[in-house]
C-alpha cells in the first residue's frame, strides 16, 4: 500500500523566513482503466489499491451488477494492445458471471484516454505535452510571494454563493504582475469552474494565458493542472493539496504549482523559480 | 443567477436543544449535455450559469480548439431527440469555426446518460429510480443523533493518508444499529472512495446494505447519493454540505441526507425521520 502517498521535494515558505526546503508527502493520483470481458469500459483517475473494490462498486453503481455475484474474477493486466508491456497495476478486467448481461456501449465512457496513453502516470503526462498547443516552460512570469499571499482572500471575497452554501468550489484567474483579480467562477464541480474561467478567456481572446496565475478553492488534480497547460497557464495556486500526478505534470511542463496558500504560508512543488521571496531583514 | 442556489427546507439539529425546521441554501447541481454540431459529447453535472464559457474552457481542455476562435456560436437548445420540448437550458450546442476538426468519437464520453434521460434533474432521478435493484424508502434505519455525532471522529481517527497529505477524500460505512465502523477507504476521488466502499461491501455479500449509514468526509453531489441508492444504503451523512440534486434524488428515493455533520450539530435535508433526537431534559 505504498503507493498511497508519495514523497517529494517541497520548497516551504513563510512570510519573513527563510524558504525551506524538505520532502513533503502527495497523495498518490493514478489513471485505472477498468476493463469488462477485455473492453474499456472507463478510465478514472484514483489513488492505488483496493482496485477491484474500487471496480465492484462502480459496476454496481451504474447499474451492471445488483451485488457481488455478479463479479466473477478480476485481474491486472498490462497496458493495452498486445501482451507483454510491463504491468502497472493500472488496468483492471472484470469477468462478469454467467447470465450478467456486459455494459451497453454508450456506458463506455472515459475510454477516450487510453487510445493515446498506455494508462500511466508518465504516458498520460506525454499526452498533454502532445496535445497542448501552448506551452507555460518558458513563461518569465515571476511573482513575489507576498502579491500570492493576497489572492485567497480576494478570491473569498468573490465567492457569494459559498457563503451561502458552503457547497461550491471556486477558481479565479489573476493578472501575474498586477495581482488583479480578473474573474471568478463557482461551480460544484471544481473542474467545471476552471473550464468556465478558462472558457470566460477564450471569449475575451485571451488565450494563451501566458503570465497569469489560475487560484483554486480547494485541491489541485491532475485534470486541473492539465487545464492549466492546455490554456497557457505558467502558474496553479490552491489552497489545500496537490497530487502527485499533478506535480509531476508540472514538473514536466513547466507548471508552478503553489499549494496550501493560507495567510502567510505556502508550498511550492514544482516551478520554484517563479516565486520571488524578499531578502530577509537583517536584525 | 437565481439558480446558483436552491433554498430548501432544513431540520437543525444541535444535541440538547429542540431541533428547529428553517430554510437554507443549497449549491445548484444540474446536468449539462454538451453538443458540437449536434452530435452529444459530454454530460457534465454543473451549477447552472456561464454555460457557454463551461463549454468553450472544456473544448479548449480537451484540444478540440486551441483559443475562442474555435468557436463560432453557442445555442441552448431543448432535450434530446425531436424539437419542441421545453428547453431546460440543460443541453448546448456549439457550432465550430470553419477548418476546425470536431471532436473525435473515442473523445465522447459520459454520453451514456443521455440515452436515457432529458437532462434535467428531474428526469436524472427518474433514471436512478428505474435502475436501481435496490430500494431504500421503506428501510426501517433510525439512528439516534448522539450516535451519528459519533461519527466524524471515527471515520477521521481512520484517515491515516490524508492526516499526511491533506489530499484525500475518505468514504466510510457504518452499521446503523451498532456504530461500528465497518470500513474506511481513501481516495484523490470522492466517487472513487464511495466505489471502494460499496464495492468492498459486494465482495463480502453485503448488498443491499440496509441498515447502514454511509459517511463521507466532503460534500454530497447528486454522484454520491446515487451511489448510495444503488448500493440500498437507506442513510448518507457527510461533513460538509449537500448539492441541490442529491437532495431531490432524496426526497424522492426515501434517502436520508445528513450534511455538516461536526460537533454536536448537524443539518438533516431529506428523511428526517430516520434520526432521532432525545426528549429535551426538563430544566
Amino acid at each position: 500500500m505504498g503507493r498511497i502517498t508519495a514523497r517529494r521535494p517541497v520548497t516551504r515558505i513563510v512570510l519573513g523566513a527563510e524558504p525551506r526546503r524538505r520532502p513533503d508527502a502527495l497523495a498518490v493520483e493514478e489513471p485505472l482503466e477498468i476493463r469488462v470481458g477485455g473492453d474499456p469500459l472507463s478510465v478514472t483517475m484514483r489513488t492505488p489499491g483496493h482496485d477491484v473494490e474500487l471496480a465492484t462498486g462502480f459496476l454496481l453503481s451504474e447499474g451492471v451488477v445488483r451485488d457481488g455475484s455478479g463479479v466473477a474474477a478480476a485481474i491486472h493486466c498490462g497496458g493495452p494492445g498486445t501482451g507483454g508491456e510491463e504491468n502497472t497495476y493500472n488496468v483492471l478486467d472484470l469477468t462478469l458471471a454467467p447470465g450478467v448481461a456486459p455494459p451497453t456501449p454508450e456506458m463506455a465512457r472515459n475510454v477516450y484516454m487510453t487510445s493515446s496513453c498506455g494508462v500511466c502516470g508518465k504516458a498520460s503526462i506525454d499526452a498533454v505535452r502532445t496535445e497542448s498547443a501552448h506551452t507555460v516552460d518558458a513563461d518569465p512570469l515571476v511573482i513575489d510571494a507576498e502579491m500570492l499571499a493576497t489572492f485567497p482572500d480576494a478570491l473569498r471575497a468573490q465567492q457569494a454563493a459559498f457563503d451561502k452554501t458552503g457547497g461550491l468550489h471556486a477558481a479565479a484567474l489573476f493578472d501575474g504582475t498586477t495581482g488583479e483579480l480578473l474573474v471568478v467562477r463557482e461551480d460544484v464541480g471544481r473542474h467545471n469552474a476552471v473550464d468556465k474561467v478558462v472558457g470566460w478567456a477564450a471569449m475575451n481572446g485571451r488565450i494563451p494565458l501566458s503570465g497569469h496565475v489560475l487560484m483554486v478553492s480547494g485541491r489541485v488534480a491532475f485534470e486541473l493542472a492539465q487545464k492549466a497547460v492546455m490554456a497557457g497557464i505558467p502558474m496553479i495556486a490552491a489552497v489545500s493539496a496537490p497530487s502527485s500526478l499533478a506535480v509531476e505534470l508540472a514538473a514536466e511542463t513547466g507548471l508552478t504549482v503553489v499549494g496550501f496558500l493560507r495567510g502567510t504560508h505556502m508550498n511550492v512543488y514544482a516551478g520554484e523559480h517563479r516565486v520571488r521571496v524578499p531578502a530577509r531583514a537583517v536584525t
